[in-house]
């Protein structure tokens, strides 16, 4: 499914733009010129001549100048007749916020509207949904305020999401820890566009690195199932499934419309199209941040090299307690050249404690002694910046080590202010940073299971 | 174990204090001045008249005043001789922060130290720690210079921990999230006062109302049984154990000499002595975070409040999937008040969906009718502060609802800096907020089975 006039398109209309702040139809027209002023967009009102200085169109149909996408933000009971009009002025991508459909109990209007799309070959995001949202091609098309919320920088994560309340506060806690993305869609009721066709074209984007999914119920089983297997050979997919209790699925059947199925049936295709199943939302975007970077994993041994005794036990435990991974044995070439760097006191082994008097300069040895290893496949790095002799250098120490290879070191740096701009850094040289080490160890166990089997 | 003068000493002499701002034991002497200037430093070392405008002595036994606590930063094989004056001075208090015993092989020094202290009735914290901090009594004696890390607010958590480097970063970041704190103490090897004298002393201090505890080995098993079956019927104890693994007792060994027994001991006794045991440290502070404010929990019964339908759902699924929490069943006189102010596309339910145009009145009127309930003893409240009809006064809305009562409600909101603005006001009220779900339900779920049992 080519999606492209929805994520890039070079003309919008609004249908149901507003001159009230107010209304969903002039955030929508605020966030899409806002977040480009290279975009054409059109307001289409029928009872104001002129909104946010542009001149407002009573009908799609009287627009002279050809139109990419429509979105479409009219009360329920005028939806299809908007609809009718984008197509008969040949507008075939859509978004339709517009909720009161299957979730509030009416199926037929739901229905109906999806038999003129698919008739009609357009390609529909929604309904009930809160729009969709490109980093690389800066278009904002939610319509939730930008005062509230940040939006992040552009980068490999897409996020297809069915939830639109999931969707607006990942994305602004997104731009806070800094996950770079690529594509947002929170895709509602899924009327017409389904999250298979989202699968399909996320695939063939070549910004998406990495697939994050919410999703409650999927709409035809079968394509999910075909889609999924395809696109997870090519490319990483993440996913959260909601609704998974009984109490759980009763929601979602008021939410989205969705019928939530046996999780066990979900469990089970995820397993077998080799989706990376995550726990929580927090865990899926733990997963998504070290994919995002360009990093080749070859295999499950870890070596950990901390300045924290207590760090180092904790990761150990981690690591012993996860599916996939296993700990490295470095060679014995390596444990000599340690040993020639390393003051006494440092048992050369794994974890490697590099001991809480460690300066910048043992940083370097021990990471430019062990990336090298072939018995290393990944590294755990932790490094709290509390202890003295750390010097500010040891962002570019990390960088450079980590330059010349693809094998992942993952850092784990606990601390508030300092820490966090040392973090930053380090991010900004695409290295992954956890808080914690049982966050990146889980993040780290769920990638290599899918490398694994991929 | 009476340890006022650990944790609040009116004098302090700082033995192997020095002048050179590089050295432990002049980071510690300057960490005491800037913490309180009410407090008497006494700088001890032979070699130098004067540190930092202190007159320095050249042995404690030299100083005439009453010396409270003395800190011991001497190499290893002059700690003895050191403590030996202290005792012969009169000074029964001390903290040793030199390493260089058992964790390195050393079990004979160790010993030696260990006799003596006992013999004289001396209380020793360490060696091989990081020191103590008190933030109710504004004590830092801690070797780790200020520049790097903040410190937190005074309140009711206590933080005793065998790992110096899991406390130094824990600190740092718990005064960034706002988390309160009593005592902290890094106690190293244990050699003398080991974690069932910490435990038995926070459980008569009237400022701790939560013991957190980071142990790789217990130093008495039977003693920290009686210990902490006695403390946990007083303030609730939440434990994370390191060295679970058969590499992480290796790596606890060389760490602080501690033998980490086996991993079904331990949780035995945990779950005997009603110990709360939490998988990681995040956990271990999620849990304390919400105990450190004066809730009252009387049952399992718990009613989300949203405007996010999918927060709702994942919550309800957390939930399910929790041991001890259940979903509360409004009473019909809520029901019927509920729908008399609730617009009729809010189903009235658990989880209840107060929909994504909810304003701050709704919030109040979900609040007011909900709270006083006495079919629900626990409200999750997600606030998702993204959508344009909430206004700021949101955060006095929940905190006025929330006065008169000890029932909890804890927070879920997800974002970035207006998220996190009104967050910081809610947790000033006493208020816990969670950044997703998942977190605040393993809180609360192992919060609810501590309750139970107690």
């Amino acid at each position: 499914m080519e999606l492209k006039n929805l994520f890039n398109p070079k003309t919008v209309a609004v249908i149901g733009a507003s001159r009230n702040p107010e209304k969903v139809g002039n955030v929508l027209m605020k966030n899409i010129m806002e977040s480009s002023s290279k975009r054409i967009v059109i307001p289409i009102n029928p009872n104001a001549p002129e909104i946010l200085g542009k001149k407002s169109y009573k009908n799609i149909k009287e627009v002279k100048e050809k139109v990419d996408l429509a979105i479409i933000a009219v009360p329920a009971k005028f939806v299809l007749e908007s609809v009718k009009e984008c197509n008969d002025k040949g507008v075939k991508d859509l978004v339709i916020v517009t909720s009161g459909f299957s979730e509030m109990g009416d199926k037929t209007a739901e229905d109906n509207l999806k038999s003129f799309l698919d008739q009609n070959k357009m390609r529909a995001v929604g309904v009930n949904c809160l729009g969709i949202y490109d980093a690389q091609s800066s278009l904002n098309a939610l319509f939730i305020p930008r005062e509230r919320m940040k939006f992040p920088k552009p980068g490999g994560i897409s996020f297809v999401c069915q939830s639109g309340a999931i969707g607006l506060a990942i994305i602004d806690l997104a731009a806070a820890r800094g996950y770079r993305f690529s594509k947002f869609v929170s895709y509602g009721n899924a009327t017409q566009l389904d999250e298979s066709d989202y699968l399909e074209y996320l695939s063939n984007d070549k910004d998406t690195k990495v697939i994050c999914m919410y999703i409650e119920g999927v709409k035809d089983g079968k394509k999910f199932f075909e889609t999924a297997k395809k696109v997870a050979k090519k490319k990483p997919i993440v996913v959260v499934k909601g609704g998974l209790s009984e109490e759980g699925k009763k929601a979602a059947l008021s939410h989205t419309g969705s019928l939530a199925g046996a999780k066990e049936t979900y469990f089970g295709i995820f397993d077998q199209v080799n989706i990376i199943k995550t726990d929580n939302l927090e865990e899926m975007f733990n997963v998504a941040s070290v994919l995002e970077n360009p990093i080749e994993i070859k295999g499950n041994r870890v070596q950990i090299i901390t300045n924290g005794g207590g760090y180092g036990i904790v990761s150990t435990d981690a690591i012993s307690a996860s599916k996939n991974l296993k700990f490295a044995e470095l060679s014995e070439k390596t444990q000599k050249e340690l040993k020639k760097t390393m003051p006494d006191y440092v048992h050369i082994r794994n974890p490697l404690d590099i001991s809480g008097d460690a300066t910048s300069q043992r940083y370097k040895d021990a990471l430019t002694n062990i990336l090298p290893d072939k018995n290393v496949d990944v590294i755990i790095l932790v490094a709290l910046y509390q202890t003295p002799l750390i010097t500010e250098d040891i962002t570019n120490i990390i960088s450079r080590a980590k330059a010349g290879t693809k094998k992942p070191i993952v850092v784990i740096s606990t601390g508030s202010d300092f820490t966090e701009k040392l973090s930053q850094k380090l991010e900004e040289h695409n290295i992954p940073v956890f808080m914690f080490p049982h966050s990146a160890i889980t993040a780290l166990d769920k990638i290599v299971g899918y490398m694994k089997k991929r």
